[in-house]
This record gives structure tokens, C-alpha cells and sequence, in this order.
């Protein structure tokens, strides 16, 4: 690999980058481009049937018309969710946390699952369900990156271009957390918002040359969006004045009215109450939200596909009833000369167009809406807009009534089995409450001098803070949204305050259903009590491990009846290798004494093992999918693995024993690279040594990247079972390692910032006592971890 | 420490946060407001001269006086620095950066720096030297990020609280970089441009927590800064509407032209010409200003004092003399009712206020302003938003004069011993070249859609791209100071060019300074070359250790006799560890091939010995104060080391002998941990055991904390030298560690991601073999290695 070889890679991954910025765009367009005119077809068709109504019966016409439009759209979004791919459902932010974090998730990147999201998506909003297309765009976003460097296709044959620079899990997962940064970007229109997002999610430590092309990868994005939504709705090609799908308009004050302020100090107190009453809001939405998971994990999940299916169309028809029928509830309002928006209006060419016409009339006089009409039958992204600018012109007990069957619908929404943004319901639902605050302000205590949009906005802020708790990334997203720097302070003390007052009670809601899932995720730091704790109280001691010759049969064996991901290569030795005591000093004492054996550990152990393994199968829950290293219960099924074990010969050259005799640690050797050494033969004769081994290339081992042959795939026929395989010039002879004594802190930032999947625990004596994977190091298992010791201590 | 003092501290850390953020601001605030007043009283002074004058010749007169003004504010910044702080001049950025980089420089965050630069650069500017008041105010804000959280002074006795909760170099360096960041986002009003910057120059690793509270600080300074602008000068206290100190003003098309864009996808291929070219501009800035700097350390340096303070004075003359006389060559343009600033313009009250009070007559007639003179005769600010915004109005000479001018002049003056910010000189010289480029296609190539302003920030993006070649914390800056984000693209995208072009011949002109000041910084990745090292070739294996029990006069001796911060705690052992011959297996065999040993490391050594430490004493110039591990020159000029120590018993309790015995690495002991210890007189009587040793507690400890006793200033009669110092209680037992066969990128990932100050390399029997220090892991001490590693070979 010369130099020439690195400079290729870089263009290619700069190269990498812009298509993936370039066809996220894409892919948010198409999206955006259908569902208007979905929407549109939906809404001219029924609004003509209700036109052409003249008595009232003749609404309940309208009204089934609307349902049915509903509910056969949503009926093929809950189709491809599934039957298609059940990993379409949600926002997939919590997918692509989970990937960002070092957690594989099954068939999370692939083509498939970017189909039936996208297309999931624009069904379910053009259904009318409260669901947004932001989240999905993230996701969306994030299987571009992960497919795009590959330039080639493992579900489409044929497309294959022979580039195989990025076939690592490492190169995947940036170009992932780019292409999801690209996402987010598309959809709200925040470059650096999308980068921070990544960031806060994914990377573990600051790479710059990363960042850079990160930022390059969502401003490619973001301009992508904003050249075709200009050209094509704007008809000015060429120019760039759609920013975003989600924009919040001008917040600005009249030229003419030098007294107005957006805010000013004393509002700062009304924003912190605000945050706090969204917080708690947001709490309440988490734990009902919670309660349905839980309740869809226990009855629904076990029953018959279909009645998931069904679960949707009843969250549908429910929506369409609400939506259709509340505005009978609303207040007929003037229409005046106000320009709703000041700009940044995106019409439909067959539309109405004009600075009203996203007012709705429904049953009002001409020269009046109905205000309840307005929020509901345009479209959340109007509705928002609505909100933080038409001044003045909602009713209180429309807002009221709004935001409280807005908020139990989306509730109820999010987790069904469709593809559900949560950010726009959030945001509408919020807005509704920060000009529900605002108006009560103005209207019954009398103060004046409130700018209406940014009580919205505020509110928005702190529902949507409360709801999914991000902080840093959440902070920009809105900055950028709002496109107004002097608002930034407000929308960072709200989100600050609503996080503070939520996290009280309950987790943001992607980590709940993260946590729901069973995903080891690992947090940012380890829990406080964790100070106490050593690697050596954490790490696993059952240790399954290979020698550097060893038998094909036992690595067969031994990856039949373990699912690690990594075993360390070690020798074991007979010989004493204790000083001999005649010849100790004061100083060899001490060394003596400052040794960890693996002895000691057991024996320490031995004290607690019953009750340590009980619990431990209770904490840990993970299913096979999700967990990238062998979770505790899969080792404890195989804890019958010595018998299998049994015909070993013991000549030194292979063996599976777990004995606590001292083992010398050599490396690390993968799962992946055992099974694609077996599958080329590569190994040799027992009596024609070592080197008459052949030698598989590092291209040949990338080959089937990413995904590898299965132990249980492979034809036992084709292999030499006598024969022995020599993995010392495949292992990784130096690896991060850490010493049975290290603090936990220590040792979780090490594994955190520097992205490991395992880490050997070694002994000064270069012995190795135990493994340490991201299993052991989630909250949960720390927490039992030091419950343990602690009873065990009484 | 338990739970209580985690959440006091987390508290305090807030708190602290907030101080920071907030005095920042202040620190910013006053610095503005002297500087407008100054500025005011000199120019009014100088103006009403001017119109007294009816004659030719008294023009002399007013030149005389605005000399006499300039000279006596340079004079007093010059002495400031000169006399006070030497490390006052400049931008502050380089230090700033080399500080976050790990680098510990003498003096960089005292209260007596703060103050010189504070007060030195409001004189620099008022002086009307070609110089920025932002860079200073990054500084600053690092400098009062250090001094609060200590909660006490050094500098002013009686000031002391006893909150002793952020004692430690990496607390200090976690509240420096959020006052940098604070100090950015003041001076740009640029709270996230303020984040990226202290990421980007800074932290080693993604710290959510601290990211967050950098935000917070952040923001606080932007509002805080903002309050007083907008209370003192808008007189609307409560209101925030002066977004920072320097503004770019709203790049806004005017309502009536639909057909204006800011910019179409065409003028991109025109930017990224304008950012090749600001690269090169840029290339050529760097390059001169390095000879000028050369020159400086060359002559300068050792000459008196006054020199330094003459030739400021030098280039305050040349400055004024080329402000006041430029003018005359200027074209006279007539006065339209164009709006200069759409908003955000400050006057001050006692100025002419009104849309074109900016615009400055000099000697033409009613109703025409000088062109040249507008751009010279306002401050630097105001220049800024006429290039910007004034449309049209500047002729294609008037720019060109300017530029050449103004770059050669600002290239002049940095570096000079006055605090001088380089960010606004390089804005306005970028500017004018944008708007040349802008007219110039205007006029000549009948180009008519151009937005003036849009170029000429194109233009100033290029020019600060060149020189200063950052990426994504001057992209984010530049965005937020525009508070356009659809300006974003064009921004990156010239930066990206800019940085390329320049890159090809040197560096940014902050890493030159820090380069022409032997510092050790860390760059983000190692060489490529790096890929064929590993650890073994760049460890340091001249040893300095101590045992786990010593006696104190070989302690002392060894303080005394090196600079080295970190010593290896290990034990000898004479017994012979090598497993017997007659039981070796295979694996055995395989096992002690692969073990390095001191030995083996030396012998391999000893071929290009004489080659490697000549040449090292070149590569390794770097002066005392700027190295915080014992650099390697000093370590050579002790080669002396052991007949010092020969009278050392041999007992087995203490020696400083570096032969090639295997050495058990026990743990790692700091410098400032065992003057700490001696100078409590922790040690105990060889005759009565370690146990009777007292026990020094956590808070004794870090009592001296930032400024430890030296051990040259310690009273030696004070010590019982023949006692014995035991430390094991106090040394860190398990620090991260390398196995001597790592690559060195992995090492170097480790080292600069963990923000580590020293690497035990380490082989697998644990013996330690060498030590890595920041000085073995620069670009320059790798290409050396390389270098004489392919010299050997051949």
C-alpha cells in the first residue's frame, strides 16, 4: 500500500461523499415531490366533493371519501413495513443511534429496508396520519452512506464496479454517521445541525478530516434540496431559496414597528417556565408512549401479522375522524390583510395561490376561516408555519383542544407499524402549547409586548426538548430552522430546562426504545458508583480461546458452540514461573504481591459465582440480532462445551480447556477471519510445519465483506479436520489491552473514544485474566455489578 | 468523594461556566467601548483640525496631530508587551492553540497576560494600526476560562474563596477552551463557531458534557455582550440587537427586485476561482510575514528591548502616514440614497448619525464622498460592511490601491510586539479583492446578475482561508457572522479551495508562529510514513526510573539531574526468567520469539546510534519553557547521570544505573507527585519499614496547584537524605500502555485521542522498554526516524 494508494482513497472518499450528500437530496425530494401531490390529489378531490355538498348529510360522503383516500394509503405503508421489512417501522433514529454507537443491527443499511422506509413514509404521511418524513430521512440518509462506498450491490447482481477501498465496519460507520448527517440536514435544512448530530450520536472522538467531510457531505446535501425544491416549485433553476423541508419562515418584526422585539431579558423567565411545562409534557408523552410499546412488545408481537396491520388502519381511521370532524369545534375568525408568511412559501402550481390560501374557510362565511380548519387540514409543515407567524388569529380553546388531541394521536402513532417521524408532530404539537401560553399571556394577564412566533417557536422547542432529550445537535437543528441568530439563546435555555425537568422521571424516547429493544448501547460516561470498580470486577472470565496452532476441528467446534466475535490466541505454561523465594528482595515481594492471576480472581469470585450468574441472565436480555459480541446468556447455553470438547488431543497444539493454569496472551484473532481462513484451506499438515501454510491476502479476506460465511453454512466435507491451522500471521499481535487493576472510568474510555469491540484484561506477566466487551460495560450491567458486591460484602 | 460531591462540583462547574461566559463578554464589552471612544476623540480631534484649515498647508498640521495621537496609543500598547508580557503580542491563537494541543506554555494564562493584551490591544487599534481586536479577545477569554474556577488569585492576594474543585490540568484545559470559545463567540457573535473552534483546535475527544456547557458559555458571552451593545449604544436595554463585535450585516436582496438572487449555481465556478486565488494571496501573506518573523528572531530578538518598541513605532508612523495621505488619490463619488447598513449599524451619539454617516468626504465637494477615504478613515468594522453592502460605489482603482496597500501593511504589523488580531485585517484586505473581482467582472465582462456583497465575502472568506487555513470553525464563524445560512456553500466551498491552494506551499499562518517556536504540537493524524514504525522505533529507551522504594538523596539527584515530568516505578531481578530450554514446546518456541527485549531493542539501536543522536539534538530544538516533558536535548546534556549516582548503595532498595537488565514496570510517578512528597517530608527510616511512612492526602496534594516547588528551590537541609521514600501508595499503577510492536498510528491515536503526556511501552513479560513522549510523536521527530531508518537499510 504506497502512497499512491492513500491519495486514491481519499478522492474516492471525497468522491463517496458528494454522491451520498447528492442522492440523500434525491431521495428527500422524491419523497417531498410525492407526497404534495398525493396530498394535493387527496385534498382537491375531497374538498371538490364537499364543494359540490350542499346539505349536511352529504359531509358524512366527504368524510368516507377522506377515509378511504387514509386508510389505503396507510394500508400500503403498513403493508411494507410488515411484510416488507419490519425495521422500516419508526423514525429509525434509534436504529441508527444504535449503529452509530458500535451496535450491529441487522439488515439496518440495507437496499431493502431504504425502499420500504422511503416508500413507507410518504404513504404514511400522504394517509394523514401525525407522523413526520424527517426521521425517516435520516435513516434514509444513513443506508445511502452505508451502500454508496461500496460501488457495488449484494441485492441487485450486476452492479459491481470494483472499488474496494471502504470494506471495513470502521470505514462503513463514518461514511453511515455522514450520510446520516446529510439526512438530517436535507430535512430540516441544518448542515452544521446534521454534523453535530453525527457527532453527538456516533463518532467517539473528534476526527477532523472526518468532520470536514461531513460538512461537506450535508452542505452537498442541503443545496441538492434546495436546487431542485427552487427549480421545481420556485421555477427559478439555478437559484437556491428553499432551504430545508422543514423551514420555520422569517422570524422578523415589522420595519415599521421599531418598538418590537423578538424577546427581550424578562421573556427569558416565560421561556423558562415554558421549557419546564414541555418537559414534563414531553415526560408524560414518553411514559404513555412507553406503556404502548410495552403493551405492542406483550400481545401484539405474538399474534398474527395482520393485526398489526390493523393497528394502523384503526390509528388511521382515528386520525381521519379527529381531523375531519374537530373543526366543527372551531372559531370562525376575519381574514386580514396579514401576510402569513413573509416568505418561504412553497405552493402547489394547481393550488390557490396568494398569501392567505393556506387559510381554510370549511364551514365559515366568506372572508372568514375557521382557525381549527387551518391546523388540521394543511399540511404539519404549513400548520407550523401558521403558528409562528399568522398573529393573533388562533382562538384559546382551539389551541387548547388542538395540542391535547394532537398529542394523544401522535402518541398513539409513534411505535405503530409504519415508518413515523417524530420531530414535525412534536413541533406542531408544542407550538400549539407555546401560542396557547403566549395568547393566555396577552390576552388574560394583559402583557404586550409578546411577539407571538417566538412563544411558538419556545414551545415547540421545549415539547420536542422533552420528548426526545437531545441537547447539542437538537440546539442547532432549531438555530438553523429558525435562520435567525438572536434566537438562539432562548431555544438553548428552553431545550436545557425542558431535558433537566424531563430526565427527572423517564429516558428521551428514542432510548426507550432502544432500551425496549435490549441494545447494549453504551452511554457517554460510566454511572458514578462505577468509580469503585476495577476490569477486573467487570470483565468476563470465561474465556474461550485458541492457541496459535490449533486443529481444525476444535476452531470448527469452537465457533459451533460460542458466538463471540473474538477469541484471544495464548499459550499455556507448565513450567513455574514464580521468582524463587530465596532470591527475593523487599522489591521482588512487592512484585509478587502487586500480581492479579486468574486463580485469584476465581477464587474471589467463587465466593459470589452463583448468585453473580443468576442475575447476570437476568440482566442481560439481548437478543442474537443486535449484539455484535457473544452475549452472556449465549455463552451459558454452551457451558456444556468441555464434554464437546473431550476428544481433543492434549499434545500442545490445540485445546478448548478452561482451566485457570496461566495463560500467556499472544492476540486477538476474529470470528470472521477464523471462518474465511477455513473457507480458502488455509492450514497445514501437522507434520509439515507452519510454513508450508499458504498465505490468503488481504484483499481475498475483504472479499465477502460485509457479510461473512457462517460456521453453520459451511460444508464440513470440504474441510481438513486433521489438519492444523498456524493463526499467528492473521492475529492482531498488539491491541489495546488493560490491566486487571485499571478504573472502570478508565477502562469504559478507552473502549468508548477509541470505538473497541474487546479488550483483553492482561495481567503484568502478559497472562490473560479476562475479556471485556460492551456487554459488560452498559449501565445496567455496572449497576448489578456493584449490587452484587455490595450484598456480597454484608 | 461520594455522590454530594460529584453533584457540587457538577453545580460548581456550571456556575463557573456561566462566570466565564459572562465576564468574557465584559472583558469584550469594555475593550469596544474604550476603543469607540478613543477612536472618537482622536478622529473628531483631528477632523475638526482639518476643517479649521482653509489652506493647503495646515493639512500638514492635521497629519501631524493624528501621527502624535497614533504614535502615543502604539507607544503605550508596545510597552505593554515589551516591558510587561511578552507573550501579550500577537493574536493569542497560536498560543491558545498550543496550550489546548496538551503544551504547557509559561505564563499563558496569568492575570498579568490578560491584562496587557486587554488593555495593549485597545491601544494597538485605537493607535489606527492595521490590526484586530478579535483574536485578542479568544485569548482573553482562555486566560479568564483558567482563572475562575480556581476561585482564587496568586496575582492579588486576599482573593481566595477555598473552592478547591478544579485543581487538575485537565479541568484547567476544559474551562480554557470553553473561554477561547467564549472569547470567539464574542467577538463574532458566533456562539457555535465558538464550540467548533475550541473542538477543532482542542479537545482530544467528543466530551458530550463539556460540549454542551462550551455551548453554554458560549451563548452567555454572545447575550451577555449583546445586552450591554444593545443597552449602551441602542439604548434598549432588555433587547438583544447587536449581534458580537464584528457583523457582517444582512445580505439581503431588496424586496422590489425579484429577479435578484444572492447567488445562482454559476457564480460557484466564479467562487471557486476568487478562493484559488485567495489562496494564493494568501500563500504569499504567510510566506512573507515568515521571513519578517525569521528576520525578527533573528536580529530583533537580541537586540535592546526598545528596538521592538521602535519598530512598532515604525509601522505606526508608516500606517498613519498611508491612511492619511491614500486618500488623495481616491475618487470622488456622488452620495445616493443607497442604505449603507440595512440595520445593525452603530454610531455613536455624539457622531453624525444617519444612513451614509459612514461615508467620508475628505476633499471633495458637497454631496460626493472620497471612496478611498471611506474605506480608511472609518474603523475597520465599518469598512468591512461598506464593502459588503454599499453597492457599487467603490472604483475598480480605489480597491486595487487598497488591497495592495492594506496587505502589505497588515503583513507588516503582525508579529510586531503588540496584541494584533489578524482575523478583521484579513477580512477587509479579502473584501476588497472580492469586490475588485465583482466590479471588475461587472464592468468589463458586462457580468450584470453579480451581487456585490455576496463577492466581496467570498472574496474575504478566500483571503482568511489563505492565510489562516482553518476549516470547520471559520466556516461556522464566517456563517454565523453572516447569519445567512444560504450563504453556507459558498463559504465552505471557497474555504475548502483556499486551504488547498494555499497548502501547497506552506502553512497557515498560525502553525508557522508556532513552529518558529520549537513547540511540539500534535497534529491531527500521524504521516503516512508512519504506517511502516511501530512503537519500538520512536520510544525513547535512554530510561530515567525510580524504584518502588528509594532513598531520598537519589531522588533529589535524579530531579536535579533531568527535566523529565514522569518516571517509570519498576523493580530488577537478577533471577533468570527464561522458561527451561528441555520443556520448550512449540508454542513455547513461538512465544519467546516473540517477545522484544530491552537487549535485543539496544543491540538493534547500536548500528545507527551515532546517527540517530546527532541528529536528534537538531530535530529536537524546542526551548525549556515550552516542553512539559524533558525535552530530548536536555536529556543528553545529563549523560553524566550515573557517576553522580555511583555512590548509591546497591541494596536493592534504590539506583539510577541504566543498564540493559530486564526492568518490571510497576506503575508511573510524576515529577511534581515527589517534590510534593519531599517537601511534606513524606519518607520513612530504612530500618523501620514502609509502614511507618505518613500518608499524604488528595487535597494536600494539589494544595500547590498550578505552581508546584521546584526542586532547585528547595532547602536541602530541610530532607533527610538518607531515609527512604516509598511509592507505591502515590504512583498510577496502571496508566495506558503500548505493547513495543504497535504501529505507530495506533500509538499516536491513543497518545493524542486520550490526551496523554506519556506512553510506558511495554512487552509482553511487563518489563518496560521505553517511554513516548509528545517530542516522539511530532511530524518533524518521524520523518527523522524514517529517514535514518531507510538510511541504515541501504
Amino acid at each position: 500500500h504506497g502512497k499512491w494508494f492513500e491519495t486514491k482513497k481519499e478522492i474516492l472518499s471525497w468522491v463517496s461523499i458528494f454522491i451520498i450528500g447528492f442522492c440523500t437530496a434525491l431521495v428527500a425530494f422524491g419523497i417531498d415531490t410525492v407526497i404534495r401531490y398525493l396530498t394535493a390529489w387527496k385534498l382537491t378531490t375531497v374538498t371538490k366533493s364537499m364543494g359540490a355538498c350542499k346539505h349536511d348529510s352529504c359531509i358524512a360522503t366527504s368524510l368516507l371519501l377522506l377515509a378511504a383516500f387514509n386508510l389505503s394509503f396507510v394500508f400500503i405503508a403498513a403493508l411494507l413495513v410488515v411484510y416488507g421489512e419490519p425495521l422500516a417501522a419508526g423514525s429509525g433514529i434509534p436504529e441508527i443511534k444504535c449503529y452509530l454507537n458500535g451496535v450491529k443491527v441487522q439488515n439496518v443499511t440495507r437496499l431493502k429496508t431504504l425502499f420500504c422506509k422511503a416508500v413507507g413514509v410518504l404513504f404514511s404521511v400522504s394517509g394523514g396520519l401525525l407522523v413526520g418524513k424527517e426521521g425517516p430521512m435520516i435513516h434514509s440518509g444513513g443506508v445511502i452512506g452505508a451502500g454508496i462506498p461500496q460501488f457495488e450491490s449484494l441485492t441487485i447482481k450486476g452492479l459491481k464496479l470494483n472499488i474496494p477501498y471502504f470494506r471495513s465496519d470502521r470505514d462503513k460507520r463514518d461514511f453511515v454517521s455522514a450520510g446520516a448527517a446529510a439526512g438530517v440536514a436535507a430535512a430540516f435544512g441544518a448542515p452544521i445541525g446534521g454534523v453535530l448530530f453525527s457527532l453527538e450520536e456516533g463518532c467517539s472522538f473528534w476526527n477532523q478530516a472526518l468532520t470536514w467531510k461531513t460538512l461537506f457531505c450535508t452542505m452537498t446535501s442541503t443545496f441538492t434540496l434546495n436546487f431542485f425544491l427552487s427549480g421545481t416549485f420556485d421555477h427559478s433553476w439555478g437559484s437556491f431559496n428553499q432551504n430545508g423541508l422543514l423551514t420555520f419562515g422569517v422570524f422578523q418584526c415589522p420595519p415599521s414597528n421599531k418598538n418590537c422585539h423578538l424577546w427581550t431579558l424578562g421573556d427569558l423567565l416565560i421561556f423558562i417556565i415554558i421549557g419546564a411545562g414541555g418537559g414534563l409534557f414531553g415526560m408524560v408523552f414518553n411514559a404513555i408512549n412507553t406503556k404502548l410499546t410495552l403493551f405492542r412488545l406483550k400481545y401484539l408481537a405474538k399474534k398474527h401479522k395482520l393485526f398489526r396491520v390493523l393497528e394502523v388502519l384503526a390509528v388511521a381511521f382515528m386520525t381521519t375522524l379527529v381531523v375531519f370532524l374537530s373543526p366543527l369545534v372551531g372559531k370562525c375568525k376575519p381574514i386580514r390583510g396579514v401576510s402569513a408568511f413573509p416568505n418561504n412559501t412553497i405552493t402547489l402550481s394547481f393550488k390557490e395561490s396568494g398569501q392567505n390560501a393556506s387559510l381554510q374557510r370549511f364551514l365559515c362565511p366568506v372572508g372568514e376561516y375557521n382557525d381549527m380548519a387551518t391546523l388540521f387540514y394543511n399540511g404539519q409543515e404549513i400548520a407550523i408555519k401558521q403558528l409562528f407567524h399568522n398573529n393573533g388569529e388562533f382562538s384559546l380553546e382551539t389551541l387548547g383542544l388542538f395540542f391535547i388531541l394532537f398529542f394523544f394521536l401522535s402518541c398513539w402513532t409513534y411505535g405503530s407499524s409504519v415508518p413515523s417521524g417524530l420531530f414535525v408532530p412534536c413541533i406542531l404539537c408544542g407550538a400549539a402549547y407555546g401560542r396557547f401560553v403566549a395568547s393566555f399571556l396577552h390576552n388574560y394577564l394583559d402583557i404586550n409586548h409578546i411577539y407571538l412566533g417566538t412563544f411558538s417557536l419556545i414551545g415547540a422547542a421545549a415539547f420536542l426538548g422533552g420528548v426526545v432529550r437531545m441537547t447539542i445537535s437538537l440546539t442547532v437543528i432549531l438555530i438553523e430552522c429558525t435562520n435567525e441568530i438572536s434566537l438562539s439563546l432562548p431555544i438553548m435555555v428552553t431545550l436545557m430546562v425542558a431535558k433537566w425537568a424531563g430526565d427527572m422521571a423517564n429516558h428521551g424516547l428514542y432510548d426507550i426504545h432502544i432500551f425496549l429493544k435490549s441494545v447494549p448501547l453504551l452511554e457517554w460516561e460510566v454511572p458514578i458508583i462505577a468509580k469503585s470498580l476495577t476490569a477486573v470486577d467487570i470483565m468476563n472470565t470465561r474465556l474461550k480461546f485458541i492457541f496459535p496452532h490449533t486443529r481444525v476441528r476444535s476452531i470448527v467446534n469452537l465457533l459451533r458452540t460460542t458466538a463471540h466475535n473474538s477469541f484471544p490466541v495464548v499459550t499455556m505454561e507448565t513450567v513455574d514461573r514464580e521468582p524463587k523465594s530465596t532470591l527475593s528482595t523487599a522489591n521482588l515481594r512487592y512484585r509478587s504481591s502487586s500480581h492479579v492471576t486468574r486463580m485469584q480472581v476465581e477464587r474471589e469470585r467463587a465466593r459470589t459465582r452463583s448468585q453473580l450468574e443468576t442475575e447476570l441472565v437476568e440482566v442481560d436480555l439481548s437478543d442474537e440480532d443486535t449484539s455484535e459480541e457473544g452475549s452472556m446468556c449465549e455463552k451459558m447455553r454452551y457451558e456444556g462445551l468441555e464434554e464437546i470438547n473431550s476428544n481433543e488431543d492434549s499434545n500442545g497444539s490445540s485445546g478448548l480447556a478452561d482451566n485457570l493454569q496461566p495463560m500467556t496472551f499472544h492476540g486477538i484473532i476474529l470470528r470472521t477471519q477464523l471462518t474465511t481462513l477455513l473457507k480458502n484451506n488455509i492450514y497445514h499438515n501437522q507434520y509439515s510445519g507452519a510454513s508450508t501454510q499458504e498465505v490468503l491476502s488481504y484483499e481475498k479476506f475483504n472479499e465477502d465483506y460485509p457479510r461473512f460465511m457462517n460456521i453453520h453454512d459451511m460444508n464440513m466435507d470440504d474441510l481438513n479436520l486433521n489438519e492444523i491451522l498456524d493463526v499467528t500471521p492473521y492475529m492482531h499481535p498488539c491491541p489495546h489491552i488493560v490491566h486487571p487493576d485499571s478504573p472502570v472510568p478508565q477502562v469504559f474510555n478507552l473502549f468508548r473514544t477509541m470505538g473497541l469491540r474487546h479488550l483483553p484484561v492482561i495481567n503484568s506477566r502478559g497472562e490473560v485474566l479476562g475479556w471485556i466487551t460492551r456487554h459488560n460495560l452498559t449501565h445496567e450491567f455496572i449497576e448489578e455489578i456493584v449490587k452484587i458486591k455490595s450484598n456480597s460484602r454484608d
